[in-house]
């Protein structure tokens, strides 16, 4: 065995996440490493916490980033809100609920799955058909931005469907969080999880996580401990709202929490609402070019999200070989189809950093050389 | 809320972790961030899992980096190990006991507590009668190296004596990997787990894990799910030793990867045995300059990791007061005790990068100007 240092070539990111990583993100992380403890770095953890109820658009106090991938933030949120045989009501319309389910099967819990097609929204009538048919259910979990298909739902209709059932709502915006309006508070949601490597373009690892003080009301009152020691956030609480000296509970990733700490602050100089625009600004710049290619895309236009453009691969296009052609001679990644759109579709991101005219150019300019 | 881009101050990390971080490996971390599915980045991850291999000395083939810091090591390796009412011999003689013991709790297992005391060892004969009065026991877990107090335990012995009576051995070894001897295969121990941000010095947020092939059956062959989605080997087998395209799992830590994998050539670089040298040769100089200044250890001198030294708080000083000095006057961190040992003890890293003559001077003088 002899490894050497490694040098990653140069890529334009424009797949389903990571999306590219500005240059004062990527310097961010490359500063000193300091203990966690360090009074210097709570206050930047404070500021983080600050940093996300902001991109959430919340004044929830228990808001912060997990120290693990998006989906540990989907894990946090079913470890802690479901107890033994709490039915929820599943909302799969793509790849990402068939995760929610596993999740809630893990945790002791009574998947009650609502099927709609991969590429549609959430069909919010039959969520009500199944809390008519399931009156015991607890909690009605969705997914914001489905990042396997592209497709938006309606989280502020599917909360408020959710609370006159007497439900809590869970809420995926892995893919969602900067790129499309998302006002936590006013649409009343009561857990919801993003990742970093989306539209916040912060390098992936960590889980920006909110809960409502409804939740957290559920959280303090369990019957039962939360099974997993490490999202137990009982014990987590303590770490991040300690007053003065933190209790320890684990070591956070210091360099990855700087990281995220520049992409926020870049989003706060932006203003949110500006992120939103120009994610909605350079879709239709990006549908404008591809339509003129002839290319047609898998979902509604008033349902797309802006920030992923799910197309369909040209015909006489062999996928995997063509995408292989893209990022080697082009340094372009774009995504596959995941599930049953593998093969079928290829996956377009204009997220966060990623989200500029010069990589729809790129892009545009890519494909037609090799289509 | 106006928040700007974070500088932290230059610290010399002398706690129990983080330790200092190269410029290298800082370096690394600021590379350009690209896809997890890249080609690339899977030639790379295959490099970290290596390197990996050589830090633990083993050729298993389920040996990765977790996605998380090590406390979700820990989790991982008792969420895939115990099933329900499993018997668990823990070994406590420190803090990180306690932790083992409420992650075999919440993965339904029945703990079986062997105590000594803080600072000391881990007694090889309590554990061998807490065997013989618990044929039915499936799994001995204790630690190697106690970040709590700065002891070392046998894992050899402890390993042996564990398949004596036919159970599995989990060891921890946040603290111990590269600062002290450890050959996983030779010691034949089943399920080992670390941290990065200890001997390694990479920053703090991913967990080295390996599990022998005899963990690997018991997991293939549960008789119930894993309960943690995330933490469920049978998934992430897929994820790191799947053919050609790796089947998507999560999104890794990209940048944290790249600093892991530089953190880890620089080890192969220096080799193991090496480090594990350099490690008690420096403990030797900085022990000599603490007992010149009248300082006392915790630990016999035979059990005592050279990465980790614990010391008595000289008599009149004020812990907390002294610790915040030596940082905002010195730029130095070193660690208060945990748990029973707070007010007491001290606790100075000498770990990694942190581990050299500049560190060991700089402390000296920093500690003789304040007490």
């Amino acid at each position: 065995m002899k490894s050497t240092s490694f040098i990653p070539p140069n890529r334009t990111l424009m797949g389903p996440g990571p999306s590219d990583v500005s240059s004062r993100v990527l310097e961010a992380m490359a500063r000193p490493t300091i203990g966690h403890l360090d009074p210097i770095f709570i206050k930047m953890m404070d500021e983080v916490k600050s940093l996300i109820q902001y991109a959430f658009q919340t004044d929830n106090e228990l808001t912060y980033a997990i120290s693990a991938p998006g989906m540990a933030g989907m894990e946090c949120c079913f470890a802690n809100l479901v107890e033994e045989n709490d039915k929820v009501i599943i909302c799969k319309n793509g790849f990402f609920g068939e995760r929610m389910k596993e999740n809630v099967e893990r945790y002791g819990g009574i998947p009650i799955i609502v099927n709609d097609e991969w590429g549609k929204k959430v069909d919010i009538n039959k969520v009500e058909e199944a809390l008519k048919a399931n009156q015991d259910a607890k909690i009605v979990a969705f997914v914001h931005a489905e990042t396997s298909t592209g497709v938006k739902s309606d989280p502020k209709a599917l909360t408020k469907l959710a609370h006159d059932y007497g439900c809590l709502s869970i809420v995926d915006t892995v893919t969602g969080l900067a790129g499309v309006p998302l006002l936590v508070d006013e649409w009343e949601i009561d857990a919801i999880y993003s990742g970093t490597q989306k539209c916040l373009s912060a390098s992936p690892g960590l889980s920006p996580i909110s809960f409502s003080n409804r939740s957290k009301e559920k959280i303090k009152n369990r019957k039962s401990k939360v099974k997993s020691w490490f999202h137990d956030l009982n014990l987590i609480m303590s770490y991040w709202e300690g007053e003065g000296a933190r209790s320890y509970h684990h070591t956070a990733p210091i360099n990855a929490l700087y990281g995220l700490h520049e992409a926020l602050v870049m989003l706060s100089e932006e203003g949110i609402e500006n992120s939103w625009k120009r994610h909605q600004e350079n879709h239709i710049l990006l549908r404008d070019g591809l339509e003129n290619l002839g290319i047609n895309f898998l979902v509604d236009e008033e349902d797309r999200l802006p920030q992923l453009n799910t197309i369909f691969i040209p015909e006489g296009v062999v996928d995997a070989e063509i995408r292989l052609k893209l990022l080697n001679d082009f340094n372009l990644e774009i995504g596959a189809g995941l599930g049953v759109l593998a093969g079928k579709v290829w996956r377009i991101g204009l997220m966060g950093h990623s989200s500029c005219k010069k990589n729809i150019d790129h892009c545009l300019n890519s494909i037609r050389a090799v289509i």
